[in-house]
């Protein structure tokens, strides 16, 4: 008999029933706790993994009591800190990416227009029952004819490209080789980061999350955007120097920011962030959406059936 | 000598500048009055008219005291107010519609997006420094795989067509007779309205002012969209049934909509639109976006050029 066990908050505790359904010959373990599953790790021969949820103890302890674990799947799809925590070496670990590409995707546009149409100041206009049109639609900008720059272009940075091309801008994407598929009007390696900013009116930030030991975009990466630029990050708060972010906004060379992630969090209450103005502090929703749920578990019916045929499973990530 | 008049705002008064240096020959006289144009309009031959300014007194003005006037090109891309108003038989009226279809398609999504995503919570939560993650991420939904009914559909749908399918929704357009170009799925005539309104997700307004009795979007047309819709109207106020679109957020039927056009401008204080859950109110912005005036002295400086040669003018609206 094959046991799978899954690894998953309370909420999520109906995701193994269509599988049920389908695989009586398999037996399927949910739990919200790794104790609670202890008594089976010895006959376990896939987790299925919440990634908040696993953690060094986990991994030790799937290490130690696992011996037959050979597949472990995540429901997100950045699995930086699972890697970071560690995983038993013999491990097939596949992730949930592109379930959440959609939603982000969407999100990223929703703060770049925000900034763009000043959504935040309509929603306090609104509350104050105020029509501030003379005030409100100074500076609203449009998207058509800018520059952007997309770094990260896996299948998140992808949607954003073709998103932003239909609004009329034109995208000089940067991943790690500067190899790829995609519809970006200049795809660069990361060597060349430089020359993608020179000049660029939107910067898009989606990078995966990184043991680097300074981010990416930095100070004088920032500097090289063009004056008036916004930045938009949905993807790792390490990725970006928050306080040179600052900077530029209160110099004026950035007209405005958006973030979805920051280094730590949640965000603390006293955070100068919350009221820095022009920035946008959305509390890391974007890969939220009403069609995850369905794309993950449509994923992990189509992985398990793969696992017990013997086949190659999908989304494997390298190590 | 040609004379061209420039009816505009204080804030516009550069406009005639670039067009003074190449046309030494032609005299450009420039206010926010007609008064200060009456001394002239004996002479003049051609009126740029911001549409705000444009009003039966100076109708009546140009009928009886302009006889050598030819053409009139309107700053705004809609001209119901003109055309209600009244304007000389012989005249020719030129539009600038075009010049605003980037940002009010901009804005059509960013409205949209708030919808899906939350953004008023956001900028709510972010004044009131909480990170709310957990109550802000119930409910976000996705684009992709959406069904969107795009009624109105010239530069301004068209372009709002673009920005949908990009995020992956299929659009039904809706226009007058059912034929023109568009990369919609697909284009029915406004007689075929209910069609294109049965199960949609997203209902997209910008149609122009008519002088209609009642509004072509009413409450049985919105029982008519998918149970969870969203409405998000930039044309005109007068196309939707305010009251019958408040009672459908109030029972559920629809959970969202975003207005930015109205019946009456500016919203009383006291208006209970403000407060209406679900409900954005953008006021009026639009058409507003930093590219506008350009596009606008360009189509100006060729239709005078045009004008000049006696060719055929661009944006010529039948009446």
């Amino acid at each position: 008999m094959t046991t799978i066990g899954f690894l998953v908050r309370t909420g999520r505790y109906g995701i193994a029933d269509g599988l049920r359904a389908a695989h009586p010959e398999v037996e399927f373990l949910v739990a919200d706790s790794i104790d609670a599953l202890r008594p089976a790790l010895g006959r376990m021969d896939a987790l299925i993994v919440a990634t908040p949820l696993y953690s060094p103890a986990v991994a030790d302890l799937l290490r130690n009591e696992a011996p037959r674990l050979r597949w472990m799947q995540t429901l997100s799809s950045g699995v930086d800190s699972v890697l970071k925590h560690g995983l038993p070496a013999q491990l097939t670990l596949t992730s949930a990416i592109g379930a959440h590409a959609a939603p982000v995707a969407d999100h990223a546009m929703a703060l770049l227009l925000a900034l763009f149409r000043g959504v935040p100041s309509i929603a306090l206009g609104q509350a104050r029952r105020q029509w501030a049109q003379a005030s409100q639609r100074a500076g609203l900008r449009e998207i058509e004819g800018c520059r952007a720059a997309m770094l990260g272009y896996g299948h998140i940075g992808r949607g954003i490209v073709r998103r932003l091309q239909a609004f009329g801008a034109t995208v000089t994407a940067v991943n790690r080789t500067g190899q790829g598929a995609g519809e970006a009007e200049r795809l660069l390696p990361v060597s060349a980061l430089s020359d993608a900013l020179v000049g660029a009116d939107i910067l898009m930030l989606c990078l995966p999350g990184e043991a680097a030991s300074r981010p990416l975009v930095d100070g004088p990466a920032l500097d090289l955007l063009a004056p008036g630029a916004v930045v938009v990050n949905v993807g790792r708060g390490s990725s970006l120097d928050t306080a040179a972010l600052v900077e530029r906004l209160r110099s004026g060379h950035l007209a405005g920011a958006a973030l979805d992630v920051f280094e730590h969090e949640p965000l603390a209450p006293d955070d100068p962030l919350w009221t820095e103005p022009g920035l946008i502090v959305s509390p890391h929703l974007a890969g939220n959406g009403d069609g995850v749920a369905a794309r993950i578990e449509a994923l992990i019916a189509d992985n398990l059936q793969r696992f017990l045929n013997g086949d190659a499973l999908r989304n494997r990530v390298t190590r």
